[in-house]
């Protein structure tokens, strides 16, 4: 891995494969600025090539995962202009388009706010694990803004259907019905989040790293490709895989019946 | 706002920044004519430039939403032959693609029979509310027709997988199981449409009625535009959003602890 | 309709317009070998044209959906290199693409294993019939390899969402799950499952066989054709729907208050 970037917005800890990113703002319950979308697009450009970092843990600090875009940040922005205001939303827009293709699986732990550019980051996790207590909402149209940025992201998770209704009435939610608006896999309550996360890491321990890379990655392309020509080049990723040392090692210990190595 | 146009098939009732909108032929559930199909859409074309009208509240009179297309117009289509039948129904997708790109919020209130157009009407809606006794369903392949027009928008709304087991079986369903398909928001007792009607309306006036317009704009365009065009020509429309009138009546007012014009 | 290939590896029997196909390796739990999807788009490619034929019923013998690909086809592909794995897999992503594009109502009752490849296939069908005790699961990463056909037919199915969580940490979840996922339409008891197959064969009779496979197709259309064009399009075979064979027997039939001639 290339070394992991120094931060001052957010807490890092690797452990056993698993990178956990805590959003460390508790002050401004972890507002997004954008010296932290710097520093998460770096973390994210950090491990990008690195497949014994296996999964991302996203988090905040505090009770909080992350109520939304920084003041302090806008009010600096609007000192400087349009062009101050469109770069600083661009850049968190580029931010949910890395996260979004990182090859790891992403890993989002939602409590407390969830909301605006928090909803965003939320929307482009593998597997989302909320408490049942955590506020979502997009409360961008009540302050007379834009989900500008998230807008897209937020159809691709939950739908239009959904998107539209949430984007346009700003109504606030819990997580058991982010739950049944598809927007999280899980709803718990706080004292049972921390034995669903290490539950889920266990299942990704059981997926080969490099097939759950290339898995990803077609799952997202499916959504952009014609259907003929992914399907031609997934024949390729196949045979790759199945010819290439995960493939060799997964298939041999299922006939073995024993673990295969990365999933001890 | 432009004038309202005169409708011989529809009620309109334009209070506080909301157009009522009424389906009104009762005698024959307010089956889709020709003739309603031309007021509806002069009613979305008078409106669309008007941001003092917020929202539109489109339902039927009588205990029924829409029954589907009238049988009138479809005997004199024809006597007309081929041509009067496809401009027919091609100029009720117009009207669908016209309901879907309407810049205010578009609510629907869902009872008694919501049947073919008129399930079509309902897929358009940004937020629809269904009486839980309603009746849905896309009967046309079971009276040797097709859902032409409205396939596309039933698929946009409750996805492939869905639409295609209610088109190919012909099944009717309640707004319970509307609600769990999401095709609808809300499913509610008789009784409680109305005060659920009021609390979306509440919810609505919360947000700024140009900004809930690029909004919606934004989620409709991230179906169809290229992703990383579409977050550049977001970061502008944010960066107007921010600096215009509505961003800084908005912003200000959350920084005084106050309500911000448009939702008083 | 052609005369129906003989098959090593599947049951066929046509009954009163509907042809069920019964994967029949019950040794392997049904596995999809080279063999048995060569078979499979014979049988789809004979009754392609055949509107006397309206709907498939496909499942597997012995309890059992299907497991998955065929370990020993993949062993004889090892022994022939990478090419010979490329064409075995991208033979069984022309099945899905085939089976998901027949015009006939494709109905999946869905027992024991749906794994992998056939997980895949499930995918396809237009109603879904779990068993509640049914066991779903996309494996192939904790395999070292990846579910590349599949995973486009799966985000199709079921949304990027809840695809990414399944295919990352290769859950395995039962009907219940699979019909809240979406991924079903109904989930049964095994002793209610027959009972529900004939109801909703009983539904798809109500349908108009060529207005189905019409509606069918503009479904499946309407994912990728622009939507003006679709819209178009779609009013002309709307217009020749009505002023076809079909379309004078339904309303008729509609207007007599008696069943039209293919309900039956």
């Amino acid at each position: 891995m290339n070394d992991l970037p120094h931060c001052e917005t957010l807490l890092l800890k690797l452990d056993a494969g698993v990178l956990h990113v805590t959003l460390d703002r508790p002050d401004s319950r972890n507002a997004m600025s954008l010296a932290m979308v710097g520093e998460l697009r770096a973390v994210l450009a950090a491990v990008n090539q690195d497949r014994n970092v296996r999964a991302l843990v996203l988090r905040g600090a505090g009770g909080h995962f992350c109520a939304g875009g920084d003041i302090k940040d806008m009010a600096g922005a609007r000192a400087r202009g349009g062009d101050a205001y469109r770069e600083l939303n661009r850049a968190f827009g580029a931010l949910l388009e890395e996260a979004q293709q990182v090859p790891q699986v992403l890993i989002a732990v939602l409590e407390g706010a969830v909301l605006g550019g928090g909803f965003g980051l939320a929307c482009v996790s593998d597997i989302a694990i909320a408490s049942t207590t955590a506020r979502f909402g997009l409360p961008e149209t009540s302050l007379g803004i834009v989900p500008a940025q998230i807008a897209p992201f937020v159809v691709k998770r939950i739908g239009l259907t959904q998107a539209r209704r949430l984007a346009l009435s700003a109504t606030r939610f819990d997580g058991l019905e982010a739950l049944r608006l598809g927007l999280v896999h899980f709803s718990e309550p706080d004292a049972e989040l921390e034995q669903r996360l290490q539950q889920v890491l266990e299942q990704v321990r059981q997926c080969a790293p490099g097939a759950n890379a290339t898995t990803k990655a077609l799952l997202l392309a499916s959504e952009d490709e014609p259907l003929d020509a992914l399907l031609d080049r997934a024949a390729g990723l196949f045979a790759d895989a199945v010819l290439g040392s995960e493939g060799v090692e997964g298939t041999t210990a299922f006939v073995q019946k024993r673990r295969p190595k990365w999933a001890r």
